[in-house]
């Protein structure tokens, strides 16, 4: 089956919606100096330590060209006042429009102030450029919940995850009424952000969980390299990308499908995927291209050549047996199993030291934006997690639900201003 | 009192010992191609991509310009027999000679071996240059405890570090037989390099504990500009820097003190030392500037203008007060303060994630190098732990005390040989 037909039937909205794949990079090129802007545009163009911008009709962070460090923050909101988070709101877009073009956090920086007041950023990143970091917000469910006024506004998209077989979710680091994914080539850079923002939140937010990255998984441009897993696999060959203007149109930016204030925006589904990686690297070569479906090597499907050949899932071995097996992961996670869904993954390696056991805590903390959860990760994920052979050497220990408004429009418009307005 | 004379008194070993400041870099370009060595000799110098040569008379890694990302890792001998060990030690070394010049971790490599079997190498840094990885031994006091025949081995400089005040250490994050530093400018890369060696170890060791860390907090090198730490001010500046060939030999390197198989060798003290960053970021810059002594923008001492401007600890302010506060971090640290004593640091940054307490988990993980730690690192943190101003926001929950051999010579030499035959 063609994800060309199904991927119409998914949402037939068809030609709906604006193209638009944000532009990446542009040049601008600036180092933090204490308490001092200084931007300045230029020619050059070095893709790792520019400056992505931040105003447009969708947020960044989601098709720019996927960094290769992430810092991931959920915050559980503690002030009851709606006024007061509408206020959190604007100055964090405040911050992060300052941050992601590598200024300080706040006018004054890390050293410009009244020497008698804390400062206005706390400078870790000072003379370091932008390094492409991306700030990008969305809401959970749970910021819905009566609290603020904000119930008839939830999103039906919003709705929980169900519950699969084999999750083995901790509460404590899943959910969070706001989360900020913060990407960018510099770790350091990534981390002052987030770091900046939960200073700006204290008294309102507190931090609910928080989660490190490297070795993006996935590419989210053409231009990219596919990375590998910590299985050592290709992850992420047929992940859409900003190139693919008419698929983010049907599946990954909300339309006309609503509510308003999502208009431009996506849904972000986290899941950190413990992998069992000292069992993993037991297993022959060949169980694991097995499970997979791909070549450990090139990442081709069984039975193919190259990484991007097409996959047959038809062709049989010479005992008649499907070349890719009925349960390998690249069958059950494919559009063409899962009525056309697809999704655009962001996910990341991690390592939190070791689990006491004698183990790595290491595995893959999985992000992926799409218009509708319900119809693309969900029934993506029930296939997966049904039967995937892959199931016996991984385990989903937390999950995020967030809707992720449209972009931030210019100097006067602020994160999620058409949800408080 | 000035530092030349008094690290003169310190070991009175003066002339004793080989200069040895290790070269770094050398123009070997390495891709790892599944099962193939492509390792190519190239003019061309890129300091993020580039091999460390692994073989030499001190191991990599200590002197090593610091590269910007750590995985480090402590393992428990679970094997008994002596002879395992020094074979799993021989086994490690021939892999770590081929990681770091960004080869596969065994000769099959990840995707060249028997399919029926699993696969010499996990995969994941298949493609990505050596990136300056360094992987450096060291064998804890622990080791030494009668299991593999090593009592009467251990050396005097080995035994436990005192409790200091206000230590609040988690065993189960202290200690271990066996560390091994992965440096590299690639964290994926260290991490393939880690979980290699683990991999190979299985059976014979357990990870005890592993620590990641990103923006080195030190220079080592006078070629590279200080970073800064997560209370965002320039660390290390006065670090020992391997252009300090006279320095090194006196207070780096283990010479004819002893015992032999120390010879070319180092102690290496971690701590990891928590960092209440909210708090902090509510300080005022005054007070944040008179905690360290030093100015926070330009990283000058207090009273000075530059970052390596002479620091004039008798400087008295118009109210007869010290400029530099007695009680200041860089006044209790400073080697004037402590016989002399001098580290080579080499610490990183870390963020794991949140407290469950509404904070980041977040702070420094300090690793220095020295002669001798009982007459360095101890007298420091002994003015340190009693009085410095920084206590207020930090705490040690991690300690660990390595014997680092010197380096391995050649192909037929391996981590410990001297102290295993």
């Amino acid at each position: 089956m063609s994800g060309r037909i199904s991927r119409r039937k998914l949402f037939g909205l068809g030609a709906a919606g604006a193209a638009g794949a944000a532009a990446a990079g542009a040049g601008v090129v600036a180092l933090r100096a204490g308490g001092e802007d200084t931007a300045s545009t230029s020619a050059h163009l070095t893709s790792a330590s520019d400056a992505v911008p931040f105003y447009g009709e969708h947020q960044a962070g989601i098709v720019t060209p996927a960094q290769d460090r992430l810092h991931f923050v959920a915050f559980d909101v503690i002030t009851d006042k709606k006024a007061e988070l509408a206020e959190l709101l604007q100055e964090w877009t405040a911050a992060a429009a300052r941050m992601t073009q590598g200024r300080d956090a706040g006018t004054f920086g890390a050293v410009g102030g009244v020497r008698e007041a804390p400062p206005d950023d706390t400078g870790e990143a000072l003379g370091l450029p932008a390094s492409g970091l991306t700030l990008t917000v969305g809401f959970g469910g749970s910021l819905f919940d009566g609290r603020f006024g904000l119930a008839s506004r939830k999103p039906a998209a919003l709705a929980d995850l169900p519950k699969f077989p084999g999750d083995a979710l901790l509460p404590e680091i899943s959910g969070g009424d706001i989360c900020v994914q913060a990407c960018a080539h510099d770790p350091q850079v990534a981390v002052h952000a987030i770091r900046n923002l939960a200073r700006i939140g204290f008294g309102r937010v507190s931090v609910r969980w928080s989660q490190l990255g490297f070795g993006r998984t996935s590419s989210t441009s053409r231009a990219q390299a596919t990375p590998r897993n910590l299985m050592g696999f290709k992850d992420g060959t047929n992940n859409l990308k900003l190139e693919d203007a008419a698929l983010l149109r049907d599946q990954l930016w909300v339309g006309g499908d609503g509510p308003g204030w999502m208009s431009g925006g996506s849904y972000l589904v986290t899941r950190k995927i413990r992998m069992t990686v000292e069992t993993w690297d037991r297993a022959p070569l060949a169980e694991q291209e097995e499970i997979f479906g791909r070549n450990k090597g090139e990442g081709a499907p069984l039975g193919a050549k190259k990484e991007f050949d097409p996959i047959d899932f038809a062709a049989k071995d010479s005992a008649g047996e499907p070349v890719i097996k009925v349960d390998a992961h690249v069958r059950l996670a494919h559009p063409s199993n899962n009525g056309g869904a697809r999704l655009l993954r962001r996910g990341y390696n991690y390592v939190d030291g070791s689990d006491g056991l004698g183990r790595l805590d290491a595995g893959l903390f999985f992000m992926a934006y799409q218009r509708d959860p319900h119809r693309q990760f969900v029934p993506v994920q029930r296939a997966l997690a049904g039967k995937d052979l892959l199931n016996e050497y991984i385990k989903h220990v937390s999950s995020g639900l967030f809707a992720c408004p449209g972009g931030v429009r210019d100097a006067g418009d602020y994160w999620g201003r058409a949800l408080f307005t």
